[in-house]
């Protein structure tokens, strides 16, 4: 079964609709998702940037946020602009990468959905400790493995790999050939990519 | 018949497919563009940027060539990148404005061809007096009407238009109910929008 990685910032609006869709699509075309949580800071601070470029540029980020309203509508999935935005998303960064899996998915879909659908601040540990909670998990067991010096590396790591292979931006999806797939609007592009570059060539 | 507004720029490199497509396209969806030029450049300089994003973002760039690479091919339309990029648009804004109905549409797609599918210098009046004769048009008196003070000025309230609408790039379709919706990428939601929009409610 052809592989895709999933590139995603818990910050980051379009992981929102993203993460909420790409399993269910991904079984609808034969491919397997690798979930792999990262940071965005680190690029935009090489770009200059501080914060969001939605919040650097006033037409982009209310186009941002009129767009992403529509996509949630038409995708029937409740929608609430996080105050203050971006939210905070190292901690749930790495007790997601603490996770590996389903454990990693469900979790990171959990955490889209407290921020983007229900307005929860999902810096603060006891947030996550909730949704940890909620899918089952020991959260105090979690916090500690996702707390230790070596999974904070791993992250690092992980937003390392993702800056070297130039991901514009969150999210992405990468295929085993290279091609980058930026945004929620390019998932089936990428998908369909990802079928098709595995596919028998004499079949 | 709906109508929408699209806003292309004719240096911006996703309005080349989005020029391409969107008549027939909108043929399909029973509604009627305005074509309307304008320029990028007040917008970059409002941003604080003197040349094109995709230039100063090495990352975002990079990913916008090889997309649109990959946009072209699954069109069947031939792509070659404008050395250099961008390229001086501001005369072909002024013939395509001074030009009206199905004229300015055949000029802006032939223009849009000869820069992205043949790599021709679209800043040379040259250039753009070849395409005009090409679509049997007198290009010497379009060339004038172009550069005529009243034309120049209309380019320019184009331009101050789409700062106002708060477009946040090129191309753009805005819908009669004031909705923006942002890239090539974004045509087919924006003709659907703009035929929900003005059906009868009780039909």
């Amino acid at each position: 079964m052809p592989q895709v990685d999933f590139w995603y910032e818990f910050a980051s609006t379009y992981s929102y609709p993203a993460a909420m869709r790409i399993g269910e699509l991904a079984a609808r075309y034969g491919v397997e998702v690798a979930w792999r949580p990262f940071l965005l800071g680190p690029l935009f601070a090489e770009q200059g940037w501080r914060t969001s470029p939605f919040n650097l540029y006033a037409a982009k980020g209310r186009y941002m946020w009129r767009d992403l309203e529509r996509i949630c509508a038409a995708l029937a999935l409740p929608f609430r602009r996080p105050e203050p935005f971006p939210q905070n998303s190292l901690l749930a960064a790495r007790i997601a990468l603490a996770l590996e899996g389903p454990d990693r998915s469900a979790f990171s879909r959990a955490v889209f959905r407290a921020e983007f659908a229900q307005g929860r601040p999902i810096g603060e540990p006891a947030t996550l400790a909730a949704l940890l909670d909620a899918i089952g998990l020991e959260s105090q067991d979690v916090l500690e493995r996702a707390q230790d010096p070596a999974n904070k590396e791993r992250l690092k790591a992980e937003t390392a790999r993702a800056m070297s292979l130039g991901l514009p931006g969150a999210p992405c999806v990468v295929t085993a050939d290279g091609e980058i797939f930026w945004g929620n609007d390019r998932l089936e592009d990428a998908l369909e990519w990802a079928g098709r570059a595995t596919a028998p060539r004499d079949a």
